[in-house]
């Protein structure tokens, strides 16, 4: 363990730029990265004003953060594919490989996995961090840190898109302009749809999703979504529907959005069950995924940024130095609508 | 429009063996037949205690009966495929071919589709109905009328079975030993699982099930769902889970059944929305499908009969006479649980 | 019938505009089409020059023209989603809607289809067609004729696309340049692609297909394309490969060119059974799709274009009269590279 | 390395049943299993007689044998689900669990697999074998050792069913009644076929295949494969189609096997490019899969066979002690049409 320097919760709504004992040892199979960006996610500030999300709850100072970019300083014995110097962007999950889950390559549902700034395990909100060379990637030469370091909500986007089973020119809908609702209209747009109509009641947040081509904004106070996606459908409904708020509320109209045949992928996590129309959903017979974090997703993002398909840049709203972490979480629970993503640059 | 004898739902609770007129001119594209068995679904019965099902309201005297096999008398202009005498089982629902869903081949979902016994259509407890061709399947010499008769509501399990996705040696689930449970538990063994677990709260009719190789029945009063699954599956969970007693208290438990990245196919009806867990569903990303009726399963159900492959002789309880349709009705609606399946033979 | 002026292909390699007796009554369920634009498709072309494809052989006179847009100015009895002066585009294909493969959805492959331009049946390059309406589409306001009439032929890009299973971010690569190459680069674009690897041996029609962001071209003559697909994914191999060249010798080294577990999409026809290396796509897994023409893609292909997510304009690349119609042919089956589509205006 | 004593092919055409140093120690996360009964495939056969299988040369003496059940004897550190006593069978193929491949859940086509008497990798004809737990497979007790080296071949077989996307009810088809041909169909029918087609030339072969319900020989002699199709489908076409003899002439007529929209999967390995008529396919849009070994399907074999689902008892037809596995193999070598399955059991 090494002494370093980082942005620890140390409980609920207490939070303290301070040294703070990591594991930094480099074994086999590990980099050890100089963290160059890490993005605020609303999951961060969620154990910063609440403690816990569910089940995980902050019982000791943890090291915040989980959406970075960085740098190779070190490669551990037997990695080929990194090398120093390498520019990277880490996924924050790590899960046991000879798991019947990870065999059958389900690894996002592993229950061993460990997870940056999910109790008990420390983020990556301090200047270097060890991790598995498998979940590092390298950034290209035309992708910034800022974007490597949106890769992470990125690729919570392209699985509930993936999960959609998307035919090319599909029409979307997304339940939900936060910062998830607009990563997932971003992907399902990239990975298909010829239109995603995304919904919400702040126009604030329909404005800056709506500067992206393709996206429909409907602004719920104005219009039910269900005339809306029949305006725009011409009755027959929505292939792909994504339900990204949360909201129990969403639920008692969402089986009247999609097709005949269509289908629904659960991003948004409603802390208890919501009432659930099983028959209305069975006379179109709709199906239904739901999602869990993301697997496979990295070099998919990656890969989209560097061809120009998909650009996040104009969502990345406010950057700090690391010294005003405390600041940028202390912004990020105000929870202004027009805060996509604030990011905090370590150097 | 033709006189014809049939038994008539006059009302909620009140049925009648009389005449009543009938379409029966055998136009182009259609058949005539001489019904010769006619199956007790739990849909006619619900009509008959209670007059309607969800908005299928009987507003009018109704024919009742959908589960149907007989023998082609007479041919309309253009049939190819059927011929005098053919031996013959009917899909009771009839879309709109030029509908958008039929087009897509989702023609169970086409809101135009007419269907047997369901307000305001009669169905074929009468010794003649004419049908559409393309909705008329020729019988093998070697499946009966009876067991043509039960087509439709294997179908029903096919259907379910085929939205499960079940990959071969897959460990399925069944909750609810009812009828349709049966059904679906059969159809799923026969496409794939290697074993299926029922689950339901009456021993009697677990033990009608458990009859056949492969399932295997758990009374819930005896042990939770839960441990009964993770004791089978070793703590991984199912791979299919087939929710066929549309209790909402099915719901509180569901999510702990499938394994990770399993899938759960929603049959059973409940009358109001049901109360569901989607955070627990995403921690394992479950999926879900829901089922309404089938499609495309009429030769596959009867492919099934023919091969061998399945045998639902054991599950027709009771033949009855057409003259005695009422005591056949007033008996179904009995419920005893050792009733699989009663049937009414025409002649 | 009626006598129309058209452009009748007499025998191979001689055309004629002049009058035909063309059935231009609009019967039930039909609309009548003036017709705007019909671009000139390759196998018109090979009919004009060779005289048949295939099975398909030219033994009477027949009208040329299959990817036609245009307006309504008549409609039959029960239409009801189209009116006089809607502009539309229309599907060529028309199948039996009560055949086995329809009835499935997959009526592009009912043997009784008829279409557009293939013996015995009539193309639209005259003034007047009579389409049925269930095949025929409204085209939105900011979709041009010109646009209208390049739907054909994307949508047999879209076709290939959707048998790929593209995942959002996946790595295509496109064997030939030519017309349907490029359309099924660009669906694979739209439809997921991260980005798409064109190869061909004529740098003229990389170079047009380059023009759009995503498309990597590769010219085989300079770069083998197995090295260029490694080169881009680091070793690993394309997720998908479209096969798009007809050309015998690209599957020499087809299997080189997908990951492990990818998928082939077959788009050319080869004209002689090629040698398919069962063992070498064993090894890494690999799928196969065959297409033949499309289905459910018109309403797919106009919501990409008037979404703005694709852009076909710039491959229209020049535009005849339809008193130009035979000097159109003459040109395009000169083949000059940089002619991509090639269109007629009636008007 | 320790001695041990063991059928080592010396090189082509020769074998010794002698001592050779096998790595035998029991690292972490490894088993040391006592052998009791090893299935004789033709691999083993075919490495024999030729020394070689397409890329893989026997170069230096080579343990044969990887279809094998036995005893655990022996647990290495971290292994927790197997302990002494467990009556197990191995799956002979190990990948890198790290790979991209294995990551993705294919890890059968990771190229860093080894596998049992697969150059340069020794067999487990000896009476002791140390692998990886993971691989390693607990059998119930109601599954026999010759039952349990049964689970690598019919572990192909569920390879193929599984890519064939079987739907509950379908007509398939298998060309070859060979071993492998024969657990393909077995697996097809375990797997969802209502029916199975399956075609030779040698009634012998077909004579101990139709033995089990749901199987329907097609003597290729006496009746071309397409017009039984034509005749069991009446003339739709099969639903999935299973090349299992790799005779290039089974090609030939391939593509007139499936329905409209069908699938084959390609189970046999001609040892040559064989010709392929894209076209005729593309007519019928059918798909293709290719298949290479096996990966998930252990537990799976082995709960059809636990289930009684699945019975492979009659399919061994001989069985040889160890000291007569030189016997065994000449015996294989012969090719006799009745020796579906020769085992050698090791004690």
């Amino acid at each position: 363990m090494t002494a370093a320097r980082a942005l620890v919760l140390e409980k609920k709504m207490e939070l303290s730029l301070r040294e703070i004992d990591l594991p930094l040892d480099v074994g086999p199979g590990k980099v050890k990265i100089a963290v160059h960006t890490v993005g605020v996610c609303g999951s961060d500030v969620h154990y910063y004003t609440h403690g816990k999300i569910g089940p995980f709850v902050v019982e000791k100072p943890m090291v915040l953060g989980h959406e970075a970019a960085g740098t190779v300083t070190e490669v551990g014995a037997g990695v080929t594919h990194l090398k120093v110097g390498d520019r990277v962007c880490m996924e924050p999950g790590v899960p046991d490989p000879n798991s019947r889950a990870s065999q059958l390559g389900l690894y996002n549902v592993d229950p061993a996995v460990t997870f940056w700034a999910t109790p008990p395990d420390h983020g990556c909100l301090t200047p270097h961090v060890v991790h598995p060379a498998q979940y590092t990637f390298r950034l290209p030469d035309n992708v910034s840190f800022a974007e490597g370091a949106m890769v992470e909500p990125f690729a919570v986007g392209l699985q509930a898109a993936s999960k959609a089973h998307i035919q090319p020119g599909d029409l979307g809908v997304v339940i939900g302009a936060g910062p998830i609702g607009t990563m997932v209209a971003l992907a399902a747009l990239a990975g298909g749809c010829a239109q995603v109509i995304v919904a919400d009641l702040m126009q604030e947040k329909l404005d800056i999703a709506a500067r992206y081509s393709g996206i429909v904004p409907v602004n719920i106070r104005e219009e039910p979504l269900v005339d809306a996606v029949n305006r725009i459908s011409e009755g027959w409904g929505a292939d792909v529907v994504f339900e990204a708020s949360g909201a129990p509320k969403a639920f008692e109209t969402l089986m009247q959005l999609p097709r005949p045949g269509g289908r629904c992928v659960l991003v948004g996590m409603p802390v208890d069950p919501v009432p659930f129309d099983v028959s209305a959903a069975a006379v179109r017979e709709i199906s239904f995924a739901t999602v869990f974090r993301y697997a496979h997703q990295y070099p998919r993002a990656i890969a989209m940024f560097a061809s120009g398909k998909v650009d996040l840049k104009p969502l990345i709203t406010e950057t700090f130095g690391f010294e005003q972490s405390i600041a940028a979480f202390e912004r990020a629970a105000e929870g202004r609508p027009a805060d996509v993503k604030l990011q905090i640059r370590m150097e």
